[in-house]
């Protein structure tokens, strides 16, 4: 593909757009990628930066170094700018701001000072704000002369004298309306507005609350100090709805660009932590493995009940994870949730004791085999339902991630209860 | 709660905004819901509707029949109204078109005409466009005069005598231009133009790939016929990566919302696949009863195996779904990531299989048991770093959403693998 013909390929890149340079760079090989970078050279375009993956972005930062990057990221909105440094490494980074000129350098400093995954890192600094008694013909020309405005925009934020926001009127309605009507005539009052040290999880639920396009952004004091609009909001929702199946799944979310040896590893944790638990499991085996011994028939249908409960309460915990996420349930209708579950675990439960008990039956000609299997099937269909709604729900209410850490508990208990009632049952009544 | 304080709870309903109300009504049970319904009576804002979920809305509508339903539905905007009557099952949509004017429901109709899913469902009609000889002074005093423009919009549309758009300008940047300028001197013409019929997530991914805010959407011809907006996108976005989550947790997307009857039908089906292949692994293992009669450490290993494998696989087929999703994973680079996930289930596999090795020599104190079990543990991580991305890709290539069957065939492969390799090995080595 590029061999030598550097010239063809400088064509190709040109008429790109960005996001498709960018990912161009991404689906190349770590040689081809520097390669390619070699030949786009000073042509680099600094606007492709924001939308490389994390992964892939070190790797060009540490081949540019801190100088030809600290270049690069000072041609980027501070919003993008922010985001990028606030993504390297501790060392990295210091270096970077070192390179930077100093009035820049403190724009950057002063939003990496707010918590990560603040408002206050995706929030853009210019805005539009205007005292509530001019008249849209003022307002208009001030736009008209005033450079330091955002490039785009919205809405226009009206603040009173301490520049506190008291309402906004959408940039088309401005635009719409006769030079001479006085701002606090159209100004919507109807505002959602965000405090800056709001996690942007919330921050992305009030843009989906209320679709919003764009809000403003205060301090603690309700000066307006920033805007925060939604395409900022469109890579969190992205992220954080990415973020939830794959730790779901048990991997890391930089997965998929992450090199070999980082994907091994941060897979392995995951994996040790599994093999505890299936060694936890096949203790409970052991427990009962002279019943085993007498009738071998146990050992081939035990894995039926673990896995069936394994997946009813994995059915259960992505409902709760998924409506905890998206804040449908809450503490308030937990107890409505849970006896939803406990009945479904019941019914289907029973469903499959039947099917389950019938396949034993036929297979092995033994009805009190059927009937063992059958009422461990119940026991461990009712508590993976039970299990897969009051795990999340207690990790949220101590304030960890329902995501993360749910289906390694759940799927220990299912594994547990289900050899544990199978094979206990199976020693009372079969020997 | 509500029992009989109805002013205290008219004056609370009348306080919130639309999306909270739709929220109360979501958490409240079916009677209580009822109750609320009828103290709002017509006070009831039809803007709560487009927030409601489905399976909320449905009970709604029927509670206020087609007549009642349709009066709500006149006061919304096209694009909100086309949302809501397409989600109600035949029947109802039939009646409820019925009783619109006729006006309006031609509207409706139309849009429903496109393909479920489809930008043409997406987009609202209304839309600014002007032809690009005009000025900025001509447009604003066209937009003040003209009723038929959209409420709020962000990019105004210059469009060719054919009606086809050349370029957009954004409305701050108009706002921001003097009065005789050009619209072809300060237009955009660098332009992402959808078709009529493109894929709601391919949609999505435009709009998230050039950092979009609006786009228009055209006919087969070039035609201008509507506007897509980023709020409809957002919703969409939602979906997707929710429905994504769901799908691989074998759940309905209105899972949360459905009343237990259905949610334990729907629950059922993927329960009931799960058995048949749970049937499958045990056939396995009953292939080899006898070998289990001899060494019952066999059957208390044998699950580690299985659920290694089921784990790692997962991890692969998390990260495949994810990145087909975000169109990050295409046919061009398939085969570097296969042989990443190759590698990696070499590693982990190598690694675990000298863990499980040494778990089970300690435990059984039988070194060849060991060696049987860490030959297994690599064969099994292998292949199911394999199928994890073989299955998905292979879906997608046929055209099978990947996140709704991938694991089914994965936990199958890796059970009756991880058995019958592990079995099947102690057979060979053991006896």
């Amino acid at each position: 593909l590029e061999e030598s013909r550097v010239a063809e390929v400088e064509d190709l890149v040109e008429g790109l757009h960005e996001a498709d340079t960018a990912d161009l760079l991404e689906s190349l090989g770590r040689e081809e990628r520097q390669l390619l970078m070699e030949i786009m050279g000073a042509g680099f375009d600094p606007e492709i930066l924001p939308y490389l993956d994390e992964t892939v972005r070190e790797e060009i930062v540490e081949w540019l170094g801190p100088a030809g990057f600290a270049k690069l990221v000072q041609a980027l909105d501070s919003d993008d700018a922010v985001e990028l440094v606030q993504e390297l490494d501790e060392d990295m980074r210091i270096r970077i701001l070192a390179a930077l000129p100093q009035a820049y350098r403190r724009v950057i400093e002063e939003s990496l000072s707010y918590p990560e995954d603040s408002a206050g890192r995706l929030m853009q600094r210019e805005i539009v704000a205007v005292p509530s008694v001019w008249t849209v013909g003022e307002t208009i020309d001030y736009m008209r002369v005033t450079d330091s405005l955002p490039d785009d925009f919205y809405d226009i934020y009206i603040v009173d004298p301490r520049h506190h926001p008291v309402g906004f009127i959408p940039a088309s309605r401005m635009m719409r309306s006769v030079r001479s009507v006085r701002l606090d005539q159209i100004m919507e009052e109807d505002m959602r507005v965000i405090p800056l040290d709001l996690d942007q999880e919330d921050v992305a639920h009030m843009f989906r609350q209320y679709d919003l396009i764009s809000a403003p952004v205060v301090e603690k004091s309700g000066r307006l100090v920033g805007v925060i609009t939604i395409d900022d909001v469109v890579d969190v929702i992205d992220e954080e709805a990415g973020d939830d199946l794959m730790k779901m799944g048990g991997v890391n979310e930089a997965d998929f660009y992450d090199d070999v040896a980082d994907t091994t590893k941060s897979r392995f944790t995951w994996l040790a932590v599994n093999l505890v638990t299936a060694v936890l499991a096949s203790a409970v085996i052991g427990l009962f493995d002279a019943t085993i011994e007498k009738v071998v028939a146990l050992a081939v249908l035990m894995p039926i009940v673990a896995s069936m409960g394994g997946n009813a309460g994995t059915q259960t915990l992505t409902v709760a994870v998924r409506s905890l996420a998206m804040k449908n349930l809450s503490e308030i209708n937990a107890s409505r949730f849970i006896s939803k579950e406990l009945i479904i675990g019941f019914i289907n439960g029973g469903l499959f004791a039947l099917l389950t008990g019938t396949v034993a039956w036929l297979w092995f000609g033994q009805p009190d085999l059927a009937l063992v299997i059958a009422a461990a099937m119940i026991i461990n269909m009712v508590v993976a339902g039970l299990c897969g709604a009051l795990i999340p729900l207690g990790l949220e209410h101590f304030k960890v991630d329902p995501a993360v850490a749910s289906s390694v508990f759940l799927t220990t208990v299912t594994d547990i209860i289900g050899f544990f009632a199978f094979l206990g049952l199976a020693t009372f009544f079969l020997l």
